[in-house]
Formats: structure tokens, C-alpha cells, sequence
């Protein structure tokens, strides 16, 4: 029996309630699927970093290295600062393990409520890819005249045609699987450097694929697309920056970005992947029972697709649209008045 | 009586279709509000640069250097990359007039259909001040290694007090006029140098306004919110990017981007502030009568407002709403059969 060896870190607040209910249906499509998991639970977080000065011990990445994947849950605590949880914990083990596509689904789910007008379940259903290693998201750069009128601050934005190429064609090889259509988001006409840059390798990378429909937008204006032409899109492909922004304004425009799923990827295999919501940890909830798991189940469908075990992915994404289809035993946020195991029970059921 | 002296750029594509028009509404306030205006016209456009290498002549901001106001069209034309048109003509122009603020309001309407479900008009109304002159709009940066596996490029964001300072002070005074709540875009928990750098800013000048209330979001989220609660905001500041992005999400999420209002703004008047719609030169439908001309129509009346005259402003902006509430003499991207000149001719008569 294949055996998959997942470090869970649960984090910071609604993250401790989630992930383990995450874990149970995982060993229950794994029981299905006659595989299982080896867990290994670790504690970083803000409540270490408070404890400790750090959110992960120095030799973390060591410790994770050869993991299959990682689960984590959410990153964040009030009295921590987000750039120092973030760069502490999430962005390096994004870095380290070279996980360089962040990889989000949007669809419209039957039962769950967009805020857009006359759009059909099933009409929306695309993916975000979103350079996840360089780009907008670099530490370099400083500031000048500390503390007087003349402070100032730099910081770079860093695009190497490594970086472009790699993200470009995993959207590419993502779009091969589906419509064959891959859409850049750029701003070319207003950042000089980075974004043409972007554009020609964008140019360089789709005469790799022929036959493929292609087309390219400035960020300002395929923010305006998702919410006018949500259903034009299949795969976009985008810059750390823009693809952060994407990610977050798709699931709301298709009414899911509570319960929407993230993978952090490395296609090649040679460090663990990892797996969390988009959700935050959401502070002002954790506790209650009030947290809706389905960000945390749906991204472990992502950690078995990864894993190889397409057909239980496929079988925890069809439970969730179930349950969510049913609107039995849904938590606060989607209506019901279930609690956080409650859902998650339901959607094991389901399975 | 007082008479404005202004430039008219049409620019490219649609923008010499809207530009007479709306010069034609402004001559009718005009006279109705006991005023008069001085029009020069400039061809300074991608025409242009086909014919002699350069959007605008070399002295160009010498030569509109005194005038009261900029009445620009739009500007981009196939042909022209992006960022040779932009560089060479609108760029210069924000910066060379010190027009650190780009203000653009977000309105529902009476008559417009906004792609969001269950929303009246007049229950979204706020404004978004996008800093114009500095931040990710730098021209700093370069490339290594050109044409080979180790290509990189880098760019630069700068982000200056005074900048920073300049421009949240005017969304405070903004502000002032209105709701006295001033939401920040940020982006602190990723990009670490710049970003919290903003955040250090908005906070510090916040104190110099007791009793408003503040919050901000990263912008990430803040898309999202723009969406599911767009009912939130009153005056919304941001970067150059974010700021971008979010004055056309802004009017994409009230059905308004055709028909969006811009202002370039130098508050203090030591140079020409600069008026265009949010909308581009439009080449598919240019040359055929199809133009919407109200969003050149509502820049000027943000002209209107910035010279002083602020009764004829409102009168332009009622006039505005009066015929879209009303529905006739509307533009085929309004759902009319009207022209250009048949639109603004019932804006006019509705003053
Ligand atoms: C055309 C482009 C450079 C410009 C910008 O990004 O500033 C436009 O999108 C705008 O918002 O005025
Ligand atoms: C928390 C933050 C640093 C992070 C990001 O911007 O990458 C988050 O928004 C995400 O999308 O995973």
C-alpha cells in the first residue's frame, strides 16, 4: 500500500480547526483509495513566535525536506506582524522548496451564492497561475533619509526568463488538459521594465504551443473581465503580484472565497509541494466552530491530485459539491448553522 | 467674465470623436454659467508619431504650460507599443505637472446596469485617489544578461514621504467633504519594503485627522471586497498600481467602466490638471459614430469643478444622470441606438 509521508501545520487560529478536520477526510478518501498517510504535525506559528522569536526552528526546511507534501492551514495572528509571520514562515518554504506555482481554481459551484448577476453554475470555471518564487515579491531594496522629509523607499521587482519561462508553460501544459486557452495578465503600458519583459517571453513561450489560443490584458482592465467576463477565461497566467490579486477577486466573484482552495507547486517533483486555503486565520472566529473547512478539504484534493491519486481527488472535489449542492449541513458563512466538524463530516459522508 | 484657457488633446481613436463633444457640453455650461473657455487644439497623438517619431513636439509642456486645465481624449493606437505612447505623451504630462493625484469616482447610477446582484443606484458612491506621480510607475530599472537562459530584469518602485504624504492628505481633505473615511491599499504582508512603508504614512497622517474613521486592506482582499461590498467605501487611497487597478474595477463593478470619469490633479494649481475618461482610444469602433461620449463629458465637468466652477459641474453631472435615468438618445454600449453627437446633444439640451 503506497504510503504518503504530509507534514501538517495547522498555524494560527481557524488553521487549528480546519486542518485536522482536512486530515480525517483525507484518511477517509484514503482508505477508498487504498492509500494512506503517515501525518506529522508541527507547530509553527505566531503562538511560537511569540513563544520562541521564531515561527519555525532555524533547521525547519531540513525538516520538512522529504516530505511528500505539506498541509498547512492559515498563517497570522493580531500582534504579529503580517511581514513577519509571512516572511518567517509561509514565502520561505514557498522559496526553499522552489514551489513556484501558486495554483487556484475558480468555478461556480451549484449552491453557492455569486454576488454577479445571471451566471449559471458551471458557466465560470477557470484556473489562476501565479508565479510564486520572484517577481513583485522580492526583499531586496531599503530606505534612504531615514525619518526625515526627504525618506524615501526602493524595491526591486525581480523577472528572470528562468522564472517567466517555468510558470508560463506550466499554464500552458494546464491549458493542454483543458480549452487550450492561456490569458497574461500585464501592465505593460505603465511598468516599463518587468512587464514588457513579461510580455515577450509570454510571446516567446506560446510559440511552444501552437494551436492555443492566447490573448494578454493590463491588470486594471482584467479586473474589470473577471467581473464582466468571468466566462471567458480558462487558465491566466500572472506575475506573483497580479496572480495574488486574481486569486482573491476570482473565488469572489464566483462567491467562494471562503472556501476557496490554493496549491503551492513544484512540477518537477524535487521538494514537497504545498496545500492551503486562501482563507486567512481569521482571529475573530477562531475558537467557535464556526470555521467552514471546505478551503482546507478542497486544497487536500489538490494534495492528492498532486500526490498522483487523481481519482480520490476527484472523489473529495465531487463530495464537496455535493454537500454544498444538497445545502445540508453547511456552516454560518454559506448559510446553514452546522459547525466546523459537522461539515466536514458531511462531506466524508458524501465520499 | 471669466474666461479658461485649455488644451484639447483628442489623442487617437475615439478621443477625437468625444473630445469636440464634450467641448460642446462645456461651451453650453459655459454660457449658462457665465464663464467662457479659450480652446487650443493639439494633435499630439500616435498619428503623430507615425508621422515625425514623437507623441508631442519637444516643448510640448512648454507650450500648454499656462493654460488652466488639459481636456485629453484617449491615447493608443495599434501600431504603437503601449508603452511608446504612454512614455511620450500621458506620463510626461502627469509627472512634468506635478499631477500627484489621479482622482476617479465609482457611482451607481440610475439607468446603468451593474453586473452585481440586488444593488440600487445610489447605494455605491465613493472615490478613488490614486497617487500619479511616483511608486510602481518608476522608469528605474534594466535588464542582465540579455538573450540568454540567465536573462533578468529589474524595476524599481519608489516611494517617497512626500509623495506618500501629499496624496493621503488629499484623501483625507476628500474625505472631509463626504463620509470622513478613508480606507488605505496595501500590500505589507508581501511586499516587504515599499508596502509597510505606506503603511507607516497612512498611519501617521491619519493622526492628523481625528475623528475620521480609517481602515485599510490588502489589496488583494480589497478586490475582493470591492465586489461583495462595494457599499463600504467613501474615499479609498492607493499606490500608482493598486490605485490603477482599483479605478477600473471601481466602475467595472457599477457597470460604469465605458462611461468612467478621470482627473489628473496638481492640487495646489502651480500647473494645468489633466481631465480624461478611464476609458482607452477604442480603435475597433473608431471613426463610426459609436463612441459613448460621457465619460469625456463627466471629465469635464471634474474640470469644470477643479477650475471653480462647481454649480456648473453639478449641472453637467445632473445633466448626466438625468438622461441615462431617462434612457433615451443613449449609445449602443448603453443598450441605445443613439450616436455620439445624438448623446451629447441630449446631455446639452438636459442642462
Ligand atoms: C494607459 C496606462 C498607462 C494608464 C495607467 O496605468 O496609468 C491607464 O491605465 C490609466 O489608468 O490612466
Ligand atoms: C499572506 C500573503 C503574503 C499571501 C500572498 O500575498 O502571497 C496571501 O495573500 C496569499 O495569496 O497566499
Amino acid at each position: 500500500m503506497k504510503k504518503y509521508s504530509v507534514a501538517a501545520i495547522p498555524g494560527d487560529g481557524i488553521g487549528n480547526e480546519v486542518v485536522p478536520e482536512g486530515q480525517k477526510v483525507m484518511e477517509a478518501a484514503a482508505r477508498l483509495g487504498g492509500f494512506s498517510f503517515d501525518w506529522t504535525h508541527y507547530d509553527w506559528s505566531c503562538e511560537r513566535f511569540a513563544k520562541t522569536g521564531a515561527m519555525m526552528p532555524e533547521d525547519g526546511l531540513d525538516q520538512i525536506r522529504n516530505k511528500d507534501a505539506i498541509y498547512l492551514g492559515a498563517v497570522g495572528f493580531p500582534g504579529v506582524p503580517d511581514h513577519v509571520s509571512l516572511w518567517g514562515l509561509l514565502i520561505p518554504i514557498r522559496r526553499g522548496f522552489h514551489q513556484y506555482v501558486n495554483l487556484r481554481p475558480v468555478k461556480l459551484l451549484k449552491g453557492i451564492e455569486s454576488p454577479l448577476k445571471g451566471r449559471e453554475a458551471g458557466s465560470i470555471d477557470f484556473y489562476v497561475v501565479r508565479e510564486n518564487n520572484e517577481g513583485e515579491y522580492s526583499s531586496i531594496g531599503g530606505r534612504l533619509y531615514d525619518g526625515s522629509p526627504d525618506e524615501l523607499v526602493m524595491q526591486q521587482s525581480i523577472f528572470t526568463r528562468r522564472g517567466c519561462d517555468r510558470v508560463m508553460r506550466y499554464a500552458f501544459e494546464l491549458a493542454k488538459t483543458r480549452k487550450k486557452h492561456v490569458t497574461s495578465a500585464t501592465k505593460s503600458n505603465g511598468i516599463s521594465h518587468t512587464m514588457p519583459y513579461w510580455d515577450e517571453r509570454f510571446a516567446a513561450i506560446s510559440t511552444e504551443y501552437p494551436g492555443f489560443k492566447t490573448d494578454q490584458f493590463h491588470i486594471d482592465i482584467l479586473t474589470a473581465h473577471f467581473v464582466r467576463n468571468p466566462d471567458w477565461f480558462d487558465v491566466v497566467v500572472a506575475s506573483n503580484l497580479f496572480g495574488d490579486i486574481l486569486s482573491d477577486l476570482g473565488p469572489a466573484v464566483v462567491g467562494s472565497i471562503g472556501i476557496a482552495a490554493g496549491a503551492n507547486i513544484n512540477p518537477e517533483k524535487d521538494y514537497p509541494s504545498m496545500f492551503e486555503p486562501v482563507h486567512g486565520s481569521a482571529p475573530d472566529i477562531a475558537g467557535k466552530g464556526l470555521a467552514d473547512p471546505i478551503g482546507q478539504i478542497w486544497s487536500g484534493a489538490m494534495m492528492l491530485r498532486h500526490l498522483g491519486e487523481e481519482a480520490a481527488a476527484r472523489a473529495v472535489e465531487d463530495a464537496i459539491a455535493d454537500v454544498l449542492a444538497r445545502g445540508e449541513a453547511l456552516t454560518p458563512d454559506l448559510g446553514g448553522k452546522a459547525n466546523t466538524r459537522e461539515l466536514a463530516d458531511a462531506i466524508t459522508a458524501a465520499l
